[in-house]
């Protein structure tokens, strides 16, 4: 029998597990260790868990260790901290991090799903108490309490979960503040379209500050203020998120091959430089459609998909993962906040000839009542009217809308075939011209 | 100058007008005959008239006879029934139904934009006062005006509309029965698609019977009861809504050709097999991107994509219209009901080899309260896996999935492309695994 080690048991490791094992069953023991105390858990439900939507820690989780064990017949050691591995031998060595135990580990093939760390400030008292990152669930009851004890919370970073993250604290009755270095939150998002979102997180009672140097944080044993390039800020909690990076510290002892993004590359099939060791989820690059090479856009879509993959492929079947086109949503207060493909900024990033219109249109027929403008803002390759991407922001209808165009992406389609997709027409869900179709008419002859 | 005569002045009649007119000003005469007392209405919002969620009557207009012509520089004449025409000499005869008056106007170019009537049930006492179609605002406002006086309302058909309108008389107070011949309602879905908004609308109160065979309508001068082949029925109002068939006559008289469909048959441009005669919306077939072959389904989306082609054309602009893949979405009580492309039944009739599979999953992320199943039903070509059509039910998360899924069949993908799309994921909004994707999945093997 064979043995299959895997480094993380969250959605790329338990995917690849499940896959790997289901296809050999009786030929492969498949083992999972996992850092925190917790596995198969949604990352992207944490800010609904601190909000109080989400009850219970355990809540967070998709399945337990006993299930897994039983269903699966795998078995998953928390509190796990796989320390190195030498590929020569095929060791793992192991620290268990309840009693302090080393031990090394045999594995014939090695699932590296070792995720992402988040980016740190580095800046004199970050270690303070009350200052986190939001990444385990561990975090997330951490980050929990201590914004319960808190009069005034900072978030230092505009992405998704820092957005995500200022409506729990609000919902928690909080003040809350957001500091960011930039001048643009959102910063995947041209900025006609993040406009419109610091607009909503601002009208929400947020004290957003943009172009923000955090230089240091401070209190006694507790954080009790940010000094930042434009003054102190008061703040008895702090959430530091500024993205991830991914964790590739165990990767490199292998001599597992990085790419330009820094980030584990890979092959179609998810393996690595080194045979019978693959990768996937948030340490690893992903092809990205639109722009032809690797990019590196952790999300738990593509952790689980690309896990699947390197999992059917340890299991003997030869299954391809095609890329990514960089779909996301997010909930951001009472936005539907969504993107697919490339910013005008990314597109003109990699020499692309690219071109940008934006149109606003309502989210129902206007005969029927309670709807809401829509934002369409797509981007197109000059000459050709390529889509290369969209972005899209509403009260309703933004969230599924924006797969259409996701889908668009895959296909390869102009502006002209998008504008004339045989869309659904409802009085309650859309006009008879379909947003889509508005912002398509208009980028075709753009 | 040259004159176009408008023959219907809802969608594709005052589309045509509008983009000739554009393109050609003062080179080009526009004048829209429309025989009801409303243009530019929204037969589609006729429903939720009913209801009382738009108030008056003028609310379901886009644009009245005095803005289309102070915008766009074309007169409309409401009342006004074109009863011939003649190719050779390019004369249309116009009655003036308020007055009575007949007169001739000429034309150089002529857009059929006659629409659909209701088809009729052909029993005894369809004349008594009572007894509806909903076709014009006039049809809308007697609908009304006959249920506000009803205590018992009786539908004849179980289509989109008798099912909105059903959703219309509940919200009314009234008691609602469904009469319907076959065994099916919606039968442009399969049956383990209309089974569940079935079972929603019976779940509403109302009282839905199939197999019923409508032999007479009988009443003191209004209708009181409907006589089936199950029994009488009680009924002070009775809505037909068994769909519609193309209004043809003026282009029969023209000599303009008809398709196998029994709508006019027209190129990509919207042209009849007469020069200068165009045609479009729903008395008009179209082409079916998925059959390949014209198909009949009329529809407020296509009559105004035809309706534009057609008048860039006559204004002199060579624009295709590439066609339909059949999408629509209704919202039937609290259901989302969407189609797209062929049901399983549609793709057999027409000789194609084809499976179809269905799943249900959860339209949020499991962590995330307050979702509901939505169900997805994929039709595929058997050896290829092409995607041949796909229908959806559920609560939320619908109506713009199903377009997704019609951007599929636009780009002719595959179970395994599908399964492959990168769609957007928040907890709010969808699963980690969509239910497209877990569709698509069973759909690659089934």
């Amino acid at each position: 029998m064979e043995t299959l080690v895997v480094v993380g048991g969250v959605a790329a490791g338990l995917s690849a597990a499940s896959a790997a094992k289901r296809l050999k069953k009786k030929e492969l023991h498949a083992v999972v260790f996992e850092r925190s105390g917790y596995i198969s858990y949604g990352a992207c439900s944490e800010p609904y868990f601190v909000a109080g939507l989400v009850p219970e820690p355990d809540d967070l989780v998709e399945i337990t260790p006993e299930e897994f064990a039983r269903k699966r017949e795998i078995p998953t050691h928390r509190m796990h901290e796989v320390l190195d591995a030498d590929y020569e031998s095929g060791q793992v060595t192991v620290l268990d991090l309840a009693d302090g135990r080393r031990f090394n580990e045999h594995f014939d093939y090695l699932m590296l799903a070792t995720g992402s760390v988040g980016r740190r400030l580095d800046v004199p008292g970050e270690e303070l108490a009350g200052v986190h990152a939001l990444r385990t669930v561990e975090d997330a009851i951490a980050v929990r309490d201590s914004a319960r004890a808190a009069d005034d919370v900072a978030i230092c970073g505009g992405g998704y979960i820092g957005l995500e993250m200022a409506e729990a604290f609000v919902a928690m009755g909080k003040r809350v503040v957001i500091l960011k270095k930039t001048d643009q939150m959102l910063l995947n998002f041209d900025p006609e379209v993040s406009r419109l979102v610091e607009d909503e997180v601002r009208a929400k009672g947020v004290d957003v500050r943009t172009g923000v140097d955090v230089l240091a944080l401070e209190g006694r044993g507790r954080v009790e203020k940010v000094v930042t390039s434009e003054g102190d800020v008061k703040a008895e909690s702090v959430l530091v998120a500024k993205g991830g990076v991914p964790n590739t510290t165990l990767a490199r002892h292998l001599g597992v091959d990085l790419g330009a993004t820094g980030a584990i590359a890979v092959d179609r099939r998810q393996k690595t430089n080194l045979d019978r060791v693959y990768a996937g989820g948030d340490c690893a690059e992903a092809y990205h459609i639109v722009s032809g090479r690797p990019a590196y856009i952790p999300l738990g879509t593509t952790a689980n998909k690309t896990g699947r993959v390197a999992g059917q492929n340890i299991g003997g079947l030869r299954t391809e993962f095609p890329g990514i086109v960089g779909t996301a949503v997010s909930k951001i207060f009472d936005l539907q906040v969504a993107r697919t493909g490339l910013s005008l900024k990314e597109a003109t990033d990699i020499g692309l000839e690219a071109r940008s219109s934006t149109i606003q249109q309502g989210s129902r027929s206007s005969h029927y009542p309670g709807g809401s403008p829509i934002t369409v803002h797509l981007v197109t390759e000059a000459g050709t009217r390529r889509l290369l991407g969209a972005q899209m922001v509403g009260r309703e209808g933004v969230a599924h809308r924006i797969d259409v165009l996701a889908t668009a992406l895959h296909a390869a389609m102009t502006a002209e075939d998008i504008y004339h997709l045989d869309l659904a027409y409802a009085p309650p869900y859309a006009p008879v011209w379909d947003p889509i179709l508005i912002a398509a008419n208009k980028a075709r002859k753009a």
